[in-house]
């Protein structure tokens, strides 16, 4: 019986880490878990006891395809206080996670066949979501030289050798944290519109920003340009620690709502019902309160991390100017030729790292086709103490690696 | 700025129809909601307790990417209990909701440019998201005669025409509630395993059924020719009331695991944790008995409507032996000219009886683009109360058409 040729994506390596994280736990093993994208503190407290009502008052239908209206109205009061913009709440598509945003985007701008550009590294599931949707990835190498953000002259570059559909950027940047500014977005954005190409703006880490020079507060968000026909893609996972309820959202321009809203009836029905409604309450003073807390300890742990940099041995690491991630390059730590022990990859040393101290860690392939087998990402939305400790036994057992 | 050519599928109207009945609710009106399908009951105690326990410990992180593994293990006992068929928890891939489910085993099994069978009328879902998929979708008219579902004589006069790559079936099925027997299903299993045609089995209805001669009690479940290929999904929206919840699961062929297992990593991540760790509440003495009642009530309310069939007027109506639908032609009502003021289809009909009466039902050309525009859609899975309530007005309402 035929398997699709489409399927044959790679599965998510994060993922397997985090089973076999899962399965150590389970067997009663220690685990420091920096391998997700996944702050530990959780829902806030009014997100929780909002969900709790609804379990006890029991009305757990379906809503809207597009989500609940009262929702809606919420995320667009978040574009009113975070960034000013007026945005309409028929704008809105709440989804099932941003990967079901990620997932009706594409069906609704992109056809089979279309060129759609990435930044490398990146996240992998724009690219592999697109390859099953018969779309032609193209992959930008972005490096250190344009802090692993894609440039208007790249761009310009690719579009005269073939045109192509459709940019995926995203700021704060996964697995890298370098971020795309007001200025750049709007010039990626002018470009974009005059040449038929669709931006699409992931801003799932807005919010979790380290200030520093030239530093917005939260993030330039592409709202600002849906009528240049710009779509944002964000969620309730990582700035308000909702990972496993699977909520986020669109804000779209007016051509794609029809189409997003149909789509949408049919491919999910409705995003998940409760968390619908419990999130409501991320967007009390409480909720913001407690992700503002939430990222001043993930600045602790960043700042632990840029520290120990250095004795970490891991070189470059790139800037984590926002998101919680330390993307580094660990070839110091890897095979040089046969017979030396080492481990050959960054895949075989993030396994071995788990299995020799319980600390899992996402390797770079995951992000990177190309440079990914020597970088790792760490993950630093876990307690700092957590932080503190994984980075000492890193340092320890890389030191049974030395040469 | 193009929106993309398979972004043009038709909104699922049923959605259109909870929208426009959720906003005259809003405004305070009276509205009898017969048109989605979904239990007014929710999720039983267990579950709600069990949810409500998880948000007090605060465990929401992502699950691994094809379930909790104790979910998984919950599915497999329950075809253990109610097939005595043995599912290995690794082949059950949990799935938010049965959407969730279509799409990935839609994108592992088809490749762009497949020919995928469906039976018309049905759910339209199935052609909407193979559509965005850009599989070639062939549609069987499949009426009484045939009791609305394919049969291999049909299939093998296709497949000579153009092979095909797939089937989809779904018993019971929506909208006509007509079942596949076990001998039809092992029929229609061996012939696609001996074409090399992928076999996709709905069974999300399975359970709500209401006997009668030759009928079985759960309904015939594709589990059995896993070895040949075949895939099954499920869900526990319709059974165990748990629509918003947003969670199903597929039961897997050894050869589409890994593809699921990658997709399932890149599309979605994971299905909601909420809704998984109370589901694993869904396979306890209690909640089973509580969804049986629930099937006691829908047979309460199918028995009052039956009952009532000639006074509605509806004819012909579907057998209706499994799922909580009554799907009947409704051409005596409607327009058969200009000027006789008369509803001039099965949407206008909806349209009107709403606006004019708070009933809401589902137009037919949902699941039918050929006959149903002459058809309705009437889920009796709300109270019996309710359904008298409506039968009453929907008679009413249809005297003022009168000829």
């Amino acid at each position: 019986m035929k398997v699709s040729a489409r399927s044959h994506v790679p599965a998510f390596a994060v993922m397997e880490v985090l089973a076999a994280a899962n399965a150590r736990r389970a067997a009663g093993e220690s685990v420091l878990n920096l391998c997700a994208g996944e702050p530990s503190s959780g829902a806030a407290e009014p997100v929780r006891e909002r969900a709790i009502e609804i379990l006890r008052s029991g009305d757990l239908g379906y809503t809207e395809a597009l989500g609940a209206p009262a929702l809606r109205e919420g995320i667009a009061g978040h574009y009113r206080r975070w960034y000013d913009v007026d945005v309409s709440p028929g704008r809105v598509a709440v989804t099932t996670g941003s990967s079901g945003g990620f997932l009706l985007a594409f069906v609704a701008a992109f056809d089979v066949g279309d060129r759609v550009v990435l930044a490398r590294p990146g996240y992998p599931a724009y690219r592999n979501i697109l390859t099953a949707l018969g779309c032609d990835v193209v992959e930008l190498d972005c490096g250190p030289a344009t802090r692993y953000q894609p440039t208007v002259e790249q761009l310009a570059a690719l579009h005269a050798e073939s045109p192509v559909a459709g940019l995926v950027v995203a700021s704060p940047a996964n697995p890298t944290g370098t971020m795309i500014e007001t200025a750049e977005l709007e010039a990626l954005s002018r470009w974009c519109a005059a040449h038929g190409v669709r931006l699409v703006s992931d801003e799932i880490y807005h919010g979790i920003t380290y200030g520093g020079p030239g530093r917005s507060g939260v993030g330039a968000t592409a709202a600002r340009y849906l009528d240049d026909g710009a779509i944002v893609v964000n969620s309730f996972s990582k700035y308000w620690a909702m990972t496993g309820w699977r909520l986020g959202w669109l804000v779209l321009p007016d051509d794609l709502v029809g189409a997003v809203d149909a789509l949408a009836s049919n491919v999910a029905l409705c995003p998940p019902a409760l968390a619908q409604h419990a999130a409501i309450a991320a967007f009390t003073e409480e909720a913001y309160d407690a992700a503002a807390a939430n990222v001043a300890t993930y600045a602790t742990s960043r700042a632990l991390l840029l520290e120990r940099v250095a004795e970490l041995g891991w070189d470059p690491v790139a800037p984590a100017d926002g998101a919680f991630y330390l993307y580094g390059d660990v070839s110091r730590f890897l095979s040089t030729g046969p017979g030396d022990g080492r481990p050959v990859d960054s895949v075989a040393y993030c396994e071995r790292l788990l299995a020799d101290t319980g600390v899992a860690l996402t390797p770079g392939t995951d992000f990177d086709g190309v440079h990914g087998g020597s970088w790792v990402r760490l993950s630093f939305a876990a307690a700092p103490a957590v932080v503190a400790e994984a980075v000492d036994r890193v340092v320890a057992w890389q030191r049974t690696l030395a040469r």
